[in-house]
């Protein structure tokens, strides 16, 4: 019952607190209350009581919360102690860096395959992983048991990326092309990266 | 005075309209209502006339909103009409592919130069642009206007790296290293790209 009750607004903030509180954790601070987390992170302290209700709430009244147990609580919220097999289609300049980061497996996300059209780009060696031909993805998909696609093809590419990783059964898109991608069976993040770069523009130029 | 009325859940709305303005131009759309663009976008149909009319709303009632001049006037007030100069610091995987970023010339924004601190990179080229030692980059910022500092160092570099872009008068920060950074004079965008697949994790474990 519980995603049931949980908005997309705290959803898109709790991996903001698990940042927040690991970061805590490395300076070495062992508890904390709503209201310096709300100094510190800017959310307003009775909004993150209310969050963190939302999940059984973790705190005790004049006490705060336990870093440790938050993150650990946080951690399992978010599903992050498991591990998730990740392909990467399209080995271009975001596709590479992607399939480079180097917090990937210390997160818990395996990199199993890496899928291009181009003749030129298939078989090169992308941190260890060879590149595959994308026409050989629907079998790959068959043969293994992938959890997040990452789309990182052209624009025109993107929608038909997506329709082959959901027939292949993956339940999770986070796609980089430059559109939104849709699909009934799966979740989707879409990833725009030149929304926060106009943002800037809009401060430089009304600042 | 435009800019004090404009609330920041508003303003981190305006790229997403600006993209999808975009997609129905292209599309051949010509003009549009805000209950279509309310069907297509799963933004509400009022909360769109509202954040219009932040701007002065361009619409009129029966007819709906022009895309080109919607357009037109969303370039103008995302500052999308004026050519703005990067640097980008630190050449590791993410900076590579923001320097080899397609879109950003067509965009308006042009990279300026590439630093970094590691000796083997210093003096490669990335998309035709000979990367610098990051220690000069204060003399650069001295001879060169730079509007926006893209920061892809490792953690531990980039509030010391924000503070050389700051004090060399840049005066929006893009960052993507995974720890949000500080500026008093400068508008600053965090940018987490961990944020959204923490949520995918979160959605495969709650679904």
């Amino acid at each position: 019952m519980r995603e049931r009750t949980v908005s997309e607004a705290v959803i898109h903030r709790l991996p903001k607190y698990y940042r927040h509180l690991q970061e805590l954790q490395e300076r070495g601070v062992e508890r904390i209350s709503s209201g310096e987390l709300s100094a510190e992170m800017g959310f307003n302290a009775s909004q993150i009581r209310q969050d963190f209700n939302c999940f059984g709430g973790f705190g005790q009244q004049g006490y705060g919360y336990r870093v440790n147990s938050l993150l650990h609580e946080l951690s399992q919220i978010l599903g992050l102690t498991h591990v998730y097999n990740i392909v990467i289609v399209g080995a271009g300049n975001i596709g590479k860096a992607l399939a480079r980061y180097a917090a990937f497996p210390q997160e818990g996300y395996e990199v199993k395959g890496i899928f291009d059209i181009r003749e030129e780009v298939i078989g090169r060696e992308i941190n260890g992983i060879t590149v595959q031909n994308v026409a050989d993805l629907p079998e790959f998909l068959q043969q293994n048991q992938i959890d997040i696609g990452v789309i990182c093809t052209p624009k025109d590419n993107a929608q038909k990326t997506a329709d082959v990783l959901t027939q292949g059964g993956v339940r999770a898109l986070w796609n980089f092309a430059p559109i939104d991608v849709e699909a009934e069976k799966a979740c989707i993040e879409n990833v725009h990266l030149s929304d926060s770069l106009y943002v800037l523009s809009y401060r430089l130029t009304n600042s």
